[in-house]
């Protein structure tokens, strides 16, 4: 607690450290890209998970486990895969103080390694869909980390399914697509674009990949999650065939789908501050925080009854901490519950219990308001729901003040620099001018959309018919 | 469903890979000694999480989580935990195409990881205790593995605590075995024995090493969860200390602890038949089943009417799966749900229906019985218990008819062959007795309880005056 943040506006990329280390979310590790995800950082995965694995068993998907460890050659049966993914891989060659026979990689996606065992399970149309998901970790070897935006090793879900139909599985690529956007639009409190991303940016190894793309407080996007269609890549070189209601034999059509602790840095980036996190309240593991303030014995006496009495009352609606630590200030304390993100502190001091009122201020703009100690049950939740509203509509005005139609070339690339954000242009569809606006300005392509499609005009880059609208940004 | 499972009499170790893959708990996968686990053995491991991870939060432990690499250096720092462990590392060489530095082992478990870190948090007495779990991976190459007993991948939780004070930290270490022994009695309907390992016994870099044990219907014990108190050991060698109260630094005392997927073993191992599992129902994702049984249209409309009331009322009080499958006839519904485990079975056909009432079997023992369609919110819960304290009873009268007092050496060694189980012994303390002993029986120390070592006599094995009263049993 002794450093304090770096302003954001003096360097983006250390206020982004600081936060997260200061704020206790995360830390570096001895090993090389690796971090280790703190109490606070956990806590935030445990909620993203507690939200998304009970949306996916309601949508009838089903959790396992599969080894860590994927034989080399099984990523180099699919071609694309194994290009996409060799550059990254972490290798063990040595087993039981023994040189292995068949090097093992540490897994970077298990599609292969799945989809091998999908082949012996699945016989017939009745064994369709087979829908599988897995909370897991993964490594991929990065030369450049940051913590939670990009590190070696990091924890996510993977989904994998089999389907008998191709409609079924864009179906369900859809599906996921919208519980995704749907999680981080409503608990995340992050407006997300959502789209196509094109043949260049797509998984290795996909039919088509849809993303969805938020926008960070830097100006730069952020691919918060996708959602990949298959096809029948994966089917036809893992074998894994069912036989139809007509008896006939034929691959399944399948999709994959993932998000990770990346996400917890986009909470970071899209909604912090100099003061460090804020955490919307459907997420946040703390969603209120209660400072007693006293100066004698008999005030404290007083203050921690009415103290105990709240965690017992609001307790039971809220999520709330009670912050009784002696040795600590109150003014330490806000500061350190501001720097943690916490949506909404109450402070109770003997002046307020005279009154039969707490002091309520917001994390999101440090409005204060005196709320009635008899009416905190009703008024507490109502507030946080202002907040969490308060959280997506800033969010959701920033991206709008932030996504520019791209004017001429000259203007993107010199907007694109100086202001940032979400450019919307028309691409002629050739992966040529794609390359060419990535190497002169950073920028990639996020997200195809899926709607408006029907617009004429020429490319932003070379300026012959377009085929598609899209949305471009430099990234993280 | 085409195999059936071997009898247990005729063969113990195909009964158990049959019950395991023919349940669909898990199955082998093509890395070796690696083990994928499907629906079901994972359903079972994430009721084994949730239940275990709630009772770790009110004692006060947060999760995090630490790198799956650890550097080869930080093993190789405490002498008795690099001894313990060197033998069964998987080791990361290449990283994103390069011959690595420094070689990073695989966690096989994540002291020296994550004291590392400790060293870094910890300053003073107000940090302490500091209280951290982590759910993840762990691997140890095995050379013989079995499903769930001994894979070289396996999933746990490790919990690692320091404290300013010897006796905090034994306190603790005995407040997790105690946790543990509720989990696997209460829960899991096992009942163990506690105590302390022998120096032999105890994890690699421990001060002394609690351990639960059970016992299987084989005739062999299974370790089902350990508790360590690390002494200094490790806070000496990573330099985590503290300043005390007076001003002073000391070394933090520490514990570590862990249960792995290894339990599902257990609950197999513990209580399945030659019908396959038997899931007490604390445990059991799907506690009841309801099949329905029909031939006409007419009788068929009006039994799925009442299946979905079941749904609606019984649905909300247990964990209830209504299995309308056409294709399947409703004995071999009835042979698959007793393959999968579940522990009350509900039959509903035209003539239950006319007279409002269900037929319940229960899986312990088959034992049928006709509840009123209008009393199952309260009678099936009851006959829930009933059965839950059903098989308890059962394993542990098991236990009790196979623990037996050690006569002479030579009547030990004929009767651990001829009858197993558990055999309670005097031992004069020397490891050359107890080494002796595992060569001429392949018995081992289990435990030495916590209780009743006032009593006097000679060493089972060389008659010398004996100084601890031991279980001793081949175990898995």
């Amino acid at each position: 607690m002794s450093k304090v943040i770096t302003p954001r506006s003096e360097d983006p990329a250390r206020w982004y450290t600081d936060v997260v280390i200061r704020s206790e979310l995360a830390d570096y590790s001895p090993v090389k890209g690796c971090m280790v995800i703190r109490p606070l950082g956990y806590a935030l995965w445990e909620r993203i998970q507690g939200y998304l694995d009970a949306r996916l068993k309601e949508t009838g998907h089903q959790n396992a486990y599969f080894p860590l460890f994927i034989p080399e050659s099984f990523l180099q049966r699919e071609k694309a895969h194994v290009e996409g993914f060799s550059p990254e891989l972490a290798i063990v060659t040595i087993g039981g103080g023994k040189e292995l026979e068949e090097r093992l990689v540490v897994r970077p996606t298990s599609e292969t390694i799945m989809y091998s065992m999908f082949s012996k399970w699945i016989r017939s149309y009745r064994d369709l869909p087979l829908l599988i998901n897995q909370w897991s970790n993964v490594v991929r070897w990065e030369m450049r980390t940051r913590l939670f935006l990009r590190t070696t090793e990091f924890l996510w879900q993977e989904g994998h399914t089999a389907h008998a139909t191709e409609q079924e599985a864009e179906e369900e690529t859809l599906r996921i697509l919208d519980l995704y956007c749907d999680f981080v639009e409503k608990q995340m409190a992050l407006p997300v674009l959502r789209g196509l991303k094109s043949e260049k940016e797509k998984f290795a190894g996909a039919l088509r990949t849809y993303c969805m793309e938020a926008l960070m407080q830097d100006g730069k996007a952020l691919q918060a999650g996708t959602s990949h269609n298959l096809g029948q890549n994966f089917s036809r070189v893992f074998d894994v065939k069912f036989q139809n209601k007509e008896g006939g034999t034929e691959y399944v059509w399948q999709t994959s789908w993932g998000v990770s602790t990346r996400l917890i840095g986009a909470l970071v980036l899209g909604h912090g501050d100099d003061q460090g996190l804020i955490l919307p309240p459907a997420l946040a593991p703390t969603q209120v925080v209660l400072v007693p303030i006293w100066k004698t014995d008999d005030e404290k006496s007083r203050i921690r009854e009415a103290a105990a009495l709240l965690q017992a009352s609001l307790g039971r609606v809220v999520r709330l901490h009670v912050d009784l630590r002696e040795e600590m200030s109150p003014g330490f304390k806000f500061n350190e519950w501001e720097l943690k993100g916490v949506p909404l502190r109450l402070e109770m001091g003997p002046r307020d219990l005279a009154k039969r009122q707490v002091i309520a201020v917001s994390r999101l703009d440090r409005t204060k308001e005196a709320l009635p100690l008899d009416d905190l049950e009703t008024r507490v939740p109502d507030l946080l729901a202002v907040i969490q509203k308060g959280i997506y509509d800033r969010a959701l005005k920033f991206r709008q003040d932030n996504t520019r139609p791209a004017g001429s070339y000259s203007e993107f690339k010199e907007q694109i620099e100086s202001l940032g954000g979400f450019f919307e242009a028309l691409w002629c569809g050739d992966s040529r001018c794609e390359t060419k606006i990535k190497e002169e300005t950073k920028a990639t392509i996020r997200c195809i959309p899926l709607e408006g499609q029907d617009r004429q005009g020429a490319c932003l880059c070379c300026g012959s018919p377009a085929q598609t609208r899209v949305y471009l940004a430099r990234a993280y």
